[in-house]
């Protein structure tokens, strides 16, 4: 009987940068080697980043990917890490061009002494939710289980495992001491809640343990949260990586290669290992790490010097400053105040606390001398006047940008992106919506975890409390506050849950106990703002329902729900 | 022997509204029963709008589809129309839900005397180009003959005619009098290149007629273009209806029931019927139609009283605006000049003949009362300043179309789109972009032709001379010119055309015969520019890679050729 270490490495690649997460993958594989590793097992598509979208059409991008992985071997040998087993996900040609045009299969590689000596293309292909892999990929045909150090080793990608026909079915048949498989699965605020079971249950499907390696980083709208994690064959949850940051799980399995029967352990490392059935953490938190993590790599993969936001003093605004401030420093980040004649004293004064709370720079720019000729040359009166003000404050952030680089910070939540509470190329100016997929009652309980876990750290709270705590408004005339058009959020946000997240129709949400008016009402909003929704910017995706790729409604469309 | 009249109706639908487009099919089969037609087909999903992407998740909206098709055999059966068999196009529940959650087929029913007699569900479901059909729908898994008044009818749903394998290689086993196809196909350029040859070669392996019946309406940014026709066994294309209007299109089909054999003939009716192995259009006429029939029903199934744009005097404004006037009237349309300092005489001058040759209402605001006190409280030079000024344009129109209540075009054209030549929030500032798939070169052409149609009717060339021919120029600095940053747009077009089109890698255009620094900024512009497509008015789609759903990349790539 052998034993062996297993690595999970779970690292942040960039798409498209072969050159770049190949080093990282190095360096990942040196630092497993001085921990006695012998198989190192990386994320799905580890080497080109993931989603790809369309890139995996394109043919010379496709066979840089097998060269790279070629070439990645020769590199790991040359510095002598030859005898590690590396598993790693990339793509590679197939042999047929689907009649879509798909001509990639999504793949792993088993490198070792300098070759790839297996490689395992993934067979069900996810086309719903965010995922359209049956228009970019074709699907295996065959499956992989490797002998490495005596240890039989089967080989799964992703969405093979959520799968119960297929390569799952007949690897229960088979006598595996360990089954591996490489994700790339994006944080949604319940995906632990179906993650670990189905771990679980794989587990002792194939009575073998089970070893998750999971990517992490931020990419465009998805945030990757690495999680990775170790199953004993009898369903257990062993250990785990942390979440939201690259990190190396290693775990020792024993081997019965030429064996019956399943004499396995799985076993933990006391260094930077994390164990425990289920993590003591607040679900806040795990969301405010996403958004973090998303806000930063966004800013940072494309090579924004910093953030730039408009500080209203309202809470949306708030929360995103101090997102940007944990994404990349507060010397990063501008806040611009842009007080209108509207604009109440405590809006002023607490954007300014704001600001002195995280450090940031802050800047006022008056919106009055700006506004003031468009009303008059343009007669503007009623929305019409309200607007303008917002599409000033727009002009006065991209101007900033310009000037610096800056990435603009749009601060609308995923409650009024929803009903389209927003004026078009106003607040809406952005690169990046933190708060997209953020209901504005969850923007209120992150606020005031995040204000909790400051004083916890004996730090200021960074969030005036009056932000939290005030009525929203958004200041476009005198007295407005958000509810003169809009239910209270908290009436709103469940109904938009049962509207959006779980595609009820205007009677079902009824029938739940809502008023016919206010969800005829917020379900028409919801519909006529879809134009404003394909022109709004992109956030990082919490939920299992996020505005974008997720949820694809047209535009012109003569019925109320959707 | 016996011989019955087939009407092949293209209708044009809206997305979700059951109850208005079974009035369209009603009328239509009323129609078609006073010119003694015995069957009367419908186009895919006729009866719901095509394409209704995540609507078709929505249970409520399936199920009010299949009473929708249920009340419409009942409602033709009452007015007298029972005896007429109806092949009209709707969605279906399936009996199995998918692993992504579809729980709907693409289906087909066949009404007659009150009762829905065969059902025929979508084999094969395109899931490629702009097509998402393996997210939202389940296949079908059987084939459908139907024997109508001694016809026997094959019958397919229009992916199924375009693959080898499935439903055609099995239809061409059968003895079939007719094949009837019924389609959502929209408008490409190249389109009837491929869709003609396809039916001539399916007709001659089905050894039947070949009847095809399209969409045809602007949905969003798609436009289908109807061009229902009819082939001979033989492959001869016999029949074929208007492009880009509703219309009937009747042939009378001889049935052989129960004979061996091909004794089928297929001719055709004197009235309303466009005759003729291709039509003798220039094809920009065709382009051309297809911008307005998306525009019109745009504005239109989306309830604009009218369309506001802004006119430079160049070219691109002045085409969206005979756009705009052709598609719903000039006298609904408001052209606004908006000059800066910068803008030169002719820029004002033909602007200003533009709107008098087409007559629609022109009103001009001056930029630089506006512009100036942004330049000099935010301190604006360079880029800051040139963009500040577009800005100022987008809260003009913003302003002018919450007073009116006006549809906003932004006028750039594919060539800007592709390389960002645009300022964000400034031009690209509206609901709809007309030339979005229009590469500037093809808008010249269209000018050019647009203004020999008009002289032809004896009409004023709409499109001022000057306009077509003076060097394209932003007007955001003095003497500015687009080739101050842009290679000629001849030159920009056909690269742009293998890049994008054609997905060439730098490399591969280089070989093609150009300049590598040329190749490599314009792939760069094209990669850095992704944030800003995103953020774009929709447009109609008039090639077979347009931006939008049919061309998916990430903003946050490390890589120069997508």
């Amino acid at each position: 009987m052998s034993r062996i270490r297993f690595a999970l490495a779970q690292i942040n690649p960039i798409v498209g940068d072969i050159a770049g997460n190949a080093r990282l993958i190095i360096d990942a594989v040196s630092e497993a080697s001085e921990n006695s590793a012998s198989v190192v097992a990386f994320p799905e598509m580890a080497l080109t980043g993931y989603p790809i979208e369309d890139l995996a059409f394109n043919l010379d991008f496709v066979r840089e990917s097998m060269s790279g992985v070629d070439e990645l071997a020769r590199t790991l040998r040359t510095k002598g890490l030859g005898d590690i087993a590396v598993v790693v996900g990339y793509i590679r040609e197939s042999d047929e061009t689907s009649h879509g045009g798909a001509i990639a299969h999504n793949s792993l590689a088993v490198l070792f002494e300098g070759d790839v000596v297996e490689i395992y293309d993934k067979q069900h292909l996810p086309n719903y939710s965010v995922f359209d892999e049956q228009r970019v990929f074709n699907p295996g045909k065959t499956d992989s289980v490797v002998t490495v150090g005596g240890v039989t080793t089967g080989l799964l990608i992703c969405e093979d495992l959520w799968r119960d026909d297929g390569p799952t079915a007949r690897m229960a048949s088979l006598e595996t001491d360990v089954v591996l498989v490489i994700n790339a699965s994006p944080y949604e605020r319940t995906k632990d809640d179906m993650r670990m079971p189905l771990m679980a249950r794989r587990a002792i499907e194939f009575g073998s343990p089970l070893l998750y390696v999971n990517l992490v980083g931020g990419q465009d709208d998805l945030v990757f949260d690495g999680d990775s994690a170790v199953t004993s064959a009898s369903g257990e949850l062993i250990s785990r990586a942390p979440r939201f940051a690259p990190s190396i799980l290693y775990t020792d399995v024993d081997g019965t290669s030429n064996q019956a029967g399943l004499a396995v352990r799985t076993h933990d490392l006391a260094s930077g290992v994390e164990v425990g059935d289920l993590r003591d953490n607040d679900e806040r938190d795990d969301v405010w790490d996403a958004l973090v993590l998303g806000l930063r790599d966004y800013a940072l993969k494309n090579g924004f010097p910093g953030i730039v936001l408009g500080l209203s003093g309202g809470i949306d605004s708030a929360v995103c400053a101090v997102l940007a401030a944990d994404a990349v420093g507060a010397a990063n980040v501008l806040g611009v105040s842009m007080p209108s004649k509207w604009s109440s004293e405590h809006s002023k004064s607490d954007a300014l606390q704001l600001a002195e709370n995280i450090g940031c720079a802050y800047v006022v720019e008056p919106i009055a001398p700006l506004v003031d000729p468009l009303e008059s040359q343009l007669e503007l009166t009623g929305l019409a006047a309200e607007n303008v003000q917002a599409r000033i404050r727009g002009v006065i952030l991209m101007a900033k940008s310009n000037q610096s680089g800056h990435l603009v910070l749009t601060t609308g939540n995923k409650s009024e992106v929803a009903v389209g509470y927003s004026t078009m190329y106003g607040d809406t100016v952005g690169g990046f919506a933190p708060l997209k997929d953020v209901p504005k009652t969850l923007v209120w309980a992150l606020a005031e975890r995040r204000n909790e876990r400051a004083r916890r750290r004996g730090e200021t709270p960074p969030i005036p409390q009056q932000s939290i705590s005030k009525p929203p408004s958004a200041e476009l005339r005198p007295d407005q506050t958000d509810q003169d058009s809009l239910p209270d959020y908290a009436t709103l946000d469940a109904i938009l849950e049962l509207l959006i997240d779980e595609r009820q129709t205007v009677a079902g949400i009824v029938n739940a106990g809502y008023d016919l008016d206010v969800v005829s009402r917020v379900a028409h909003l919801v519909r006529i703002s879809e134009w404003k929704r394909r022109q709004g910017a992109i956030g990082p995706r919490i939920s299992s329902m996020a505005f974008g790729r997720e949820r694809r409604l047209p535009i012109t469309v003569r019925r109320t729900s959707l």
